[in-house]
C-alpha cells in the first residue's frame, strides 16, 4: 500500500540529518495522496541508521493509523490537520532545527529582509501563539494544528505562498506541494532566521524589503511568468 | 572482567568527537554495573585514534583502580563520587563542549524556554558554585563530585529528572541510566544552551515555557503513559 | 565551442557548495572570454549531482543566449553588465553566502578591520542601494549590475583593487581576473563578514586597520615587488 | 637534509585545514632544530593539494634560505626571531583562525574565564600592539616578531606558560616544544575566544577563573606533579 510514498517518505526524513536540520531523531516528514485521503508519516523515535521505508506508517486525515506496525511519530495529529484544513499541502516537516528554535523560543515573527527570504516566503512567516492548558489537555498535538490553521487564517496567509511558520516555545512546522518541497522549505526557514538575527544584531534598524523588490523576486520564482529554472 | 561494559565506554567516548562535543580528549564517559559497585571509565588523555576497548580502567565507588594497566580519566573521583550517592545513575559524561562551557564560564542557570529542552530536562539546569580554595586542596576532583550532590540536593532535584548540571568556570556533567543515554543528555544540554544563547540576545525577555506545556512533552516521553517511540 | 571554459565554469561552481557559500542552487559563477565578447555561466536551476559541463549556457555580453538549450542563471544579465563594463574582469560570482547577507540585509559596508581582508581587498566593501522601483521595472537583473558600477564609479574604486560588493537586502557579487579568482574572492569576503561581525560586537570601537599596514600587506601580494606564493 | 622534521612540518601544516584553523594556504607552521640552529617551514602560498614534504623550506635563524627551491612561507621571519629569542620554542604556527582573528581585530587581551583555557594557557594571552609605521618600513615580518617578544617581555610571561599571542589587526601566533604542541595551542586558543567571546556577551560580568583553580588545572596536567596523560 502506497510503496512509493513510504520510498518518497523514508528519503525525505533522511534528508533532515543530512541537512543539519536535526539531532538524534527530532523531527518528522510526511507526504500526502489526497485522493485517498491518506499520508504516510515517519515512526516514532526509530533511529535512522535502522530505519527502513516499510517503517513508514500510514494514516488518514482524521489521524487514525491504517496501516503499519509501528507507532507513528507523536506529532502525527498535527500533520493530520494540516492536511484536513489544506488541500494544496502535500508534504509537511517538523524539526528542532536550531535557529528556527531561537526565533520561536524568543516568540518573534520572522521579517523579510532579504531576497532569500522572498524567493521562498511571500511575507512574515508568523510565529504562533502557545497552545492553553486546556488546549493542551484536550489533545496537544490535533491542537497544534488548529492552533497553526487560526495563526494562518488571522494572518489572511495561503499556506502555499507562506509555507511555514513558528510554534512559540517550540519550533517550526514547514509544508509544501510534497514533502521534498516541505524539506526545502524548513531548510529556507532555518538559513533566514539564522541571517536575520544577525541583521538585527548588526544593525537593529534592519529595513523590511521593499514591496517592489519582495514582488519581483517571489514572482520571478513562483509567478505565472516565472523565468527561474528550467521548466 | 567487565569486557561487556569496556566495549560500550569505549564506543560512547567515541561519540563525544563524532558529536562535535569535544576536541583532542578533552572529555570522559564511564559506566556503571551497580551490583558490583564498579565503573568502566576511559584512560587519562589517550588518543581516540589508537584507544582500544582494552584500554579501559575499571575503578570501584571509592575511586580505587580494580583493574587496568593506564592511568584513568583525571575527573574519575568525580565519577565515583556520583555513581556512590546516586543508584539509579548508570552513566556519566564529562566534556568541554564550547555552549554548556559558555554557560559555566557566565556562572548562569539554564532556564527552560522550549520545547526542545522539556523532552529531556524536566525544568532548569542549575549552574554549580565554584569550589572553595580548601575544597581544592583537599581533593579537586572528589569535591567537584560533592557540589554536585550539593547543588541538586539544594535545588531538590532528583537526578534521573534533570540529567545535567554546569560546573561554574569549568564545563557540563551528564549522566543517565547507563552511557549511551548520558551521551545523549551532553548533546541535549549543548543543544539547548546555543539555542537559549541566542533566544536571549533576539529577546531578553524570552519567557520560559508555561508549566502545564514543560509537563505534556516531558510526560509523553518519560511519563508512565509515556507515547514516543516504540517501547 | 568555449569546451575548456565549460568545464571550468561547471567547476568553479561546485566549488560554491564545497566552500559552504550556498545551499541547493542559491549561487551561479561565470568566466568570460573577452576576445570573443563571450562568457559562460551555470544554467538556472539545476541541481548540482545532475548538472554536468555541457549544461552551461553561453551569452554575449549583451545578454543574449548564444549557445545552449539550457536557461541561463536568472542573474545572467548582471553577470553580463560588468564584463561590459570592466574589460579586466574575468570572472563573476553570486551568491547567498550567510555573512555576506547579513551585512546586506543590514546594509553596511564592510570596513578593513585586519590583514585577511587587506590581504585580498584595498579597502572598504562597499553596500550598493536597493534598485528603485522603476529600475527594477525596467530591468532588475540588468539594472543590478548598472548599480554595482554606479557604485563602484562614485567610490571611485577600480574592480580588481576591490573584487566584490555588496546588494543591500540581496547579498554578494564578487569578481576576479577568472572565475577561480572570484570563487576565492567570494570565500574570503564570507569570512571577513563573519570576523568584522563578532569583532564589532567584543568591541564597537573597533579600529580599521592603519592605512600602512593595509598597504603592506596588500601590495605584499598584489604589488610589482610582491613576495607572496612562488611567481 | 632535516628529512624527518620536513616530514612533521608538512604533516602538522595539513593539520591546520583539517582541524578548521584555516582556508586556502591562510597559515603556517615550522619547527626547529635548536643544535643546528635551523627550522623548516611550509613554503609560501602553495596548495595544500599539491605540497609535498620536499617542499618544505629548511632555513637559519637568522632568516637566511639555508636548502629548498620554493620561497617560505612570507611570515618566515616571524618565526626565526621566536627560535632566535626562545631557546625552548621548537615549534611555531601562524593562522588566521576565526576567533583568534576576531579578538585580535577588537585588540583585547583573552582572560582565563575557565578551565579549558588554564588546562593550557597559565593566565592571560595577551594582545600585541600594532606595529609603527617605521617598523613596518623597516622590516615588517622580523618587526613582527620583535614585538612579540616585547610583548612577552614587558608582560612578564615566560613563553611555554602562555604559548601564543595575539596580533592587532591581525591574528594568532602560538608556539610549543614542537610543531604539534604548537598546533595544539592554536586549536585552543581558536576555542578559548570562541567560548570567551560568547561568556562575556551572556555575561558582561564574567568574572576570571580564581587563581587557586587556574593554578590547580594548569599544575595537574603540566607541573612536575602532573597526573593528566599517561607519562
Amino acid at each position: 500500500m502506497l510503496e512509493e510514498l513510504k520510498r518518497i517518505v523514508y528519503e525525505e526524513n533522511l534528508e533532515l540529518p543530512k541537512r543539519g536540520l536535526i539531532k538524534y531523531t527530532w523531527g518528522n516528514v510526511s507526504q500526502a495522496d489526497h485522493e485517498q485521503k491518506l499520508f504516510v508519516i515517519k515512526p516514532s523515535g526509530v533511529d535512522y541508521d535502522v530505519m527502513t521505508p516499510e517503517d513508514m506508517v500510514v494514516c488518514d486525515f482524521d489521524g487514525n493509523i491504517v496501516e503499519g506496525t509501528n507507532r507513528p511519530s507523536s506529532d502525527m495529529l498535527t500533520h493530520a490537520a494540516l492536511y484536513r484544513h489544506y488541500p494544496d499541502i502535500g508534504g509537511v516537516v517538523h524539526t528542532h532545527s536550531p535557529w528556527a528554535v531561537v526565533w520561536s523560543q524568543a516568540g518573534k515573527d520572522v521579517l523579510c529582509f532579504g531576497t532569500t527570504h522572498a524567493d521562498t516566503f511571500y511575507g512574515t512567516v508568523p510565529c504562533a501563539r502557545y497552545l492553553t492548558s486546556e488546549e493542551v489537555e484536550a489533545g496537544y498535538e490535533a491542537n497544534t494544528g488548529e492552533v497553526i490553521v487560526e495563526t494562518l487564517t488571522e494572518r489572511k496567509i495561503q499556506p502555499l505562498a507562506v509555507p511555514g511558520i513558528l510554534l512559540k516555545g517550540h519550533g517550526p512546522f514547514t509544508w509544501g506541494k510534497d514533502a521534498k518541497d516541505a524539506v526545502m522549505h524548513a531548510v529556507v526557514l532555518e538559513e533566514v532566521c539564522k541571517m536575520n538575527f544577525y541583521s538585527m544584531q548588526l544593525n537593529p534598524e534592519t529595513p523590511e524589503l521593499p514591496d517592489y523588490i519582495l514582488e519581483k523576486h517571489y514572482q520571478r520564482k513562483h509567478g505565472k511568468d516565472a523565468y527561474y529554472g528550467q521548466n
